[in-house]
C-alpha cells in the first residue's frame, strides 16, 4: 500500500476541521501516542488530533481518503496487540475527547455511551442505579470501552454473562467514505440482515470509527462470594475448571494464576500474601447472585470439585477488603510481570476442557527452546495468556527461538479446536500467526470485507491481514 | 441478475454428485417444498435435491456457478418471512438429510450437529445430560437448528439467556465458491480477525450453507415457576415488561398475548381457560433457577409490579401438567391465528419499555387502514409478533390498504428505536421495508459483503435486499 505524507496545505485543512489546538505535530506531544500496551514498539503519526464530534471525524476520514494519508484510530492506548499504532504514519485520531456518557435509560437497561468513556468509570455509572454492564478487562481502570467494542474485549466475567457481543446492541461509526450510519437498532433482537454491529466488533478499528455506543444493562447481583484455591499441579487447576460447570455451577468468574505470577505480584505490589511452598498454581473463583444460601451451596458444591482435583488449600473472601486484594493480585498480574521482565504475551484460547493439555504443552515448548512463561487468565472461558520470559536468555536466543516457539504454542492451540487470540485482536503482532488458523480462502473473505467498506486501504492499514 | 435453467446434462450430473435417488424433479415431489410457513406463498424450484454431505453440496454449488444456476437451501420450512423459497427456481438443497448430533462434549458444554437436527430433539438430547441449550422458537417441534442459525431466530428464553449468537461458536459452511471453511473455534471467545461466525448468523442462507454447528451448552436449571398474569389493558401489560426488570427480576420468559389470540388458540385447540369478560391481555412469566426459594421471591417481587400495573389476575401454575398448558397457550397461537384467516405476520422488535407506544401505534393504524390485528411475542426481548388479520376485509381493501398499513407500522418501529424484523429475518416478504430502517449507505455494505462472498450472485438469490 502506497500512502503519501501529510504536507502543509493539508495540515491547514485538518486545522480548519477540529481547530489548531486539536491538532499535534512536535515529537514530544506525538511520544504518548506512539505506543500503546504492546511490548516495546513504538511508531510515531505524522499528525495527531483530538476531535469531538463524528463529524469532524467524518471531514478528516475524508480528506485522508482524497490524499491516500493512513489514518489510525486509538483509544486508550491500553491495547495488547499494537491495533493502535500508526505503523504507516499519517494521522492519528485519537479518541479522547468522546468521553461522554450520553444516557443511562433505566426504563430499557440500556446506555448510550461514547466510545472514549473509561470502561470502570460506565461501570460504577451503571452500578449507582443499580445496574451490571459485566465486561471488565484487567485494564479495566484506564481502557475505554470504544477499544473493547474495536478487539471484542473480555474479563473474567465473561464466563457467566457472555462476551461483549452480547451486550453491544448499537453502534454509531463513521466509515471509511466518511460517511456515518448506526449498524443496527437499540433492541435486544436484530433479524433484519447483515449483522454490521457484530462484524464491527472485533474489527480492530480497520473497518470504521466507533462514535457511540449502545449497551444492555442487567441488574447487578446484590451479593457476591470469592474463594482462592491453591493446587499442586497447573494440570489439576485446569482440569477442576470444566468439572466445576459440569457439577452445575456457572461461576461468575474463574480465574487461573501461576504460582510464579503470584510471586511477582507480591514483589512488585507489595500484597502481601501466605504462599505455600508446595504450590503450583491457583484458581481464583467468583460467584455472584441475589441470594447468600444459594452462593454458600455453590461453594460447597464447588469445593467438593476442587477437592476431587487435590486442592490444597481453599481461602475465602472474608470482607470486601479481602475480595479486593484478591482481585488486584488477579488484575496487577500483567503488570506485575511485565515489570519484571522483556516479555511477549500471547492470549491463547481453547475450549476449556483442554486447558490442562495446553498449559502442559506450553511448558514442553518453553523447555524445547529454552524460555519460561508465565501463564494466567480466564480459565473458565478456556482463555490463558501466556507470558513469555525473557529473564536470563541471551539477546540472540530471544530474537531466533521466540517466533519459532509462539508458532508452536499457536499450532497447539489451534490443533486443540482453539485460535490464536481469545480476546487481545490480532492488531500488528499477531498477523503473521493468521495462517495457522485460517486457510488463504478465509483470510480472502475478510479481506473482501475490509475491501467494501474500505476500498482505499487508509484504515488502519497494516493491522489483522 | 439473469439465471440460466437445468438442462438434461447438468441434471445428469447432478444425479452424478448425490445419486439419482436424492434428485426429484415431478411437480408432485416439489409441491412440499414450494412453500414455507409464509403465509401463502408458492415457489416451485426446478429441481429439488438432498444431499448427504458437505462435499456433494461443494460439489453442486461449483456446478450451479459455472452454469450461473440459482441455488436456495432449505431447512424445515418453518420460516416466516419466505428465505427457503426458491423465488427464480433452480437447485433446492433440502438438509433434512444433515439430521445427525454428531457429538454433545459434557467436559466442555459443547455441542456439534448437523444443521437438519430438529431444535427440539437437540434440546431434549441435551436436557438428559443435565445441560441446556435455550434457544428455543416456538415452533421447536418442527423447526430445523440450521435454519434457526440462518435466521438468528429467537424464542421466549432469549431474554434471560440472551440470543442464538452467544450459542454458537463456530459453523462449518459451503461457501458460494464450493469451498469449505470453519468460520470460528470451539471457543467461548474469538478475537482473531473478523468474526465470520457473526456474519453467518442471520445471513439467510445468502452468503453459504451451514453444514455443521458448534453451539455452547449451560447447566440446566432444574426448577422453574410459570405464572399467568391478566390484564384490563394492553398497554399495562407492555409497561409491566420493563418494571419488572428495573425491580432487578430476569424472567426466564415473559411473554405477551392479546385476548383474541387466546379466544382462538381455545378455539382452535379445545384448549379450556376461564377467561373473563373484561381482560385485555396477558403476560406469561417463567423464572427459573436451582432454588425454589429464590424464584419464590421472584414471583413475589414480580408480583409486587403487577399490581403496580393493574393487573387483574395471577393464575400460578401448580403442576407441570398446568405449565405445560399454558406454554401450549402461547405456542400455538401463531398456528391458530393462521388457520382462522388469511393473514400477514410482522415481526417488529423495539426497546422493551417502548412496548405501550408500539401496541397503541399498530392499533391506531390498523383503524386508520381498516384492519384487524392479534398481537403476540416476545415482550421481555419488547419483541412483539403483529398479525395482521384480514377477517372480512374486503379482496380490495385488503390488497391496497396492507402494505401503506405495514409500512406505517415499521416507520413506527424504527422511529421507537426498533426494527423490522427481531426474529423472523428479511427474507423475500420483509425486503421492500429495508429502507425504513437502512440508508442506501447501509445497504450497499451489505451487497458488498454478498459480492465478496457470492460474486456470481446464485445462492439464495431474491432475499434481504
Amino acid at each position: 500500500m502506497n500512502f503519501n505524507t501529510i504536507n502543509e496545505a493539508l495540515l491547514e485543512q485538518i486545522k480548519l476541521i477540529v481547530g489548531a489546538a486539536a491538532v499535534f505535530t512536535e515529537r514530544d506531544e506525538l511520544h504518548d501516542y506512539s505506543h500503546d500496551e504492546t511490548e516495546d514498539l513504538h511508531f510515531y503519526p505524522q499528525v495527531l488530533v483530538k476531535p469531538q464530534t463524528p463529524e469532524q471525524i467524518a471531514e478528516l476520514i475524508k480528506l485522508a481518503n482524497q490524499h491516500q494519508i493512513p489514518v489510525t484510530p486509538r483509544g486508550a492506548g491500553t491495547g495488547l496487540s499494537g491495533g493502535a499504532l500508526p505503523v504507516h504514519g499519517g494521522l492519528l485520531i485519537a479518541m479522547e475527547k468522546f468521553n461522554k456518557i450520553l444516557e443511562i435509560d433505566e426504563r430499557n437497561l440500556q446506555a448510550t455511551l461514547e466510545p472514549g468513556v473509561i470502561t470502570e468509570v460506565f461501570m460504577d455509572a451503571a452500578a449507582e442505579k443499580g445496574l451490571l454492564y459485566p465486561v471488565d478487562p484487567a485494564s479495566k481502570g484506564s481502557c475505554f470501552i470504544g477499544g473493547n467494542v474495536s478487539h471484542g474485549s473480555g474479563g473474567p466475567r465473561v464466563v457467566k454473562y457472555g462476551t461483549i457481543r452480547e451486550y453491544i446492541l448499537n453502534l454509531q461509526v463513521v466509515l471509511p467514505s466518511g460517511e456515518i450510519i448506526w449498524t443496527g437498532a437499540n433492541t435486544l433482537k436484530f433479524a433484519s440482515g447483515y449483522n454490521l454491529t457484530q462484524l464491527m466488533i472485533g474489527s480492530e478499528g480497520t473497518l470504521g470509527i466507533i462514535t457511540k455506543i449502545v449497551v444492555k444493562l442487567v441488574p447487578k447481583p446484590t451479593q457476591d462470594l470469592l474463594l482462592l484455591a491453591s493446587f499442586f499441579t497447573d494440570e489439576d487447576a485446569c482440569a477442576a475448571v470444566s468439572a466445576i460447570f459440569r457439577a452445575g455451577v456457572v461461576p461468575s468468574a474463574v480465574e487461573f494464576m501461576e504460582r510464579k505470577g503470584v510471586e511477582w505480584v507480591m514483589e512488585h505490589d507489595a500484597i502481601s500474601f501466605d504462599l505455600k511452598p508446595e504450590v503450583s498454581s491457583f484458581l481464583l473463583i467468583e460467584v455472584d447472585g441475589n441470594n447468600l444460601d444459594v452462593l454458600f451451596a455453590d461453594c460447597e458444591k464447588i469445593n467438593e470439585v476442587l477437592e476431587q482435583y487435590h486442592c490444597t488449600d481453599v481461602l475465602f473472601a472474608d470482607s470486601s477488603a479481602q475480595k479486593e486484594e484478591l482481585w488486584r493480585l488477579r488484575r496487577t498480574m500483567a503488570v506485575s510481570v511485565k515489570s519484571n521482565s522483556v516479555y511477549k504475551e500471547e492470549d491463547t484460547v481453547v475450549p476449556r476442557a483442554e486447558l490442562p493439555k495446553l498449559i502442559k504443552g506450553i511448558k514442553d515448548i518453553g523447555t524445547k527452546y529454552g524460555f519460561q512463561s508465565i501463564c494466567y487468565g480466564h480459565a473458565g472461558d478456556g482463555n490463558l495468556h501466556v507470558n513469555i520470559i525473557k529473564a536470563d536468555m541471551s539477546d540472540e536466543d530471544w530474537n531466533t527461538k521466540l517466533k519459532p516457539g509462539i508458532r508452536e504454542i499457536f499450532e497447539l492451540t489451534v490443533s486443540l479446536g482453539g485460535t490464536i487470540s481469545g480476546e487481545h485482536g490480532i492488531g500488528l503482532v499477531q498477523k503473521d500467526y493468521m495462517q495457522i488458523r485460517f486457510s488463504e480462502i478465509h483470510l480472502n473473505l475478510m479481506r473482501g470485507i475490509k475491501q467494501v467498506f474500505d476500498p482505499n486501504g487508509i484504515l488502519n492499514p497494516g493491522k489483522i491481514f
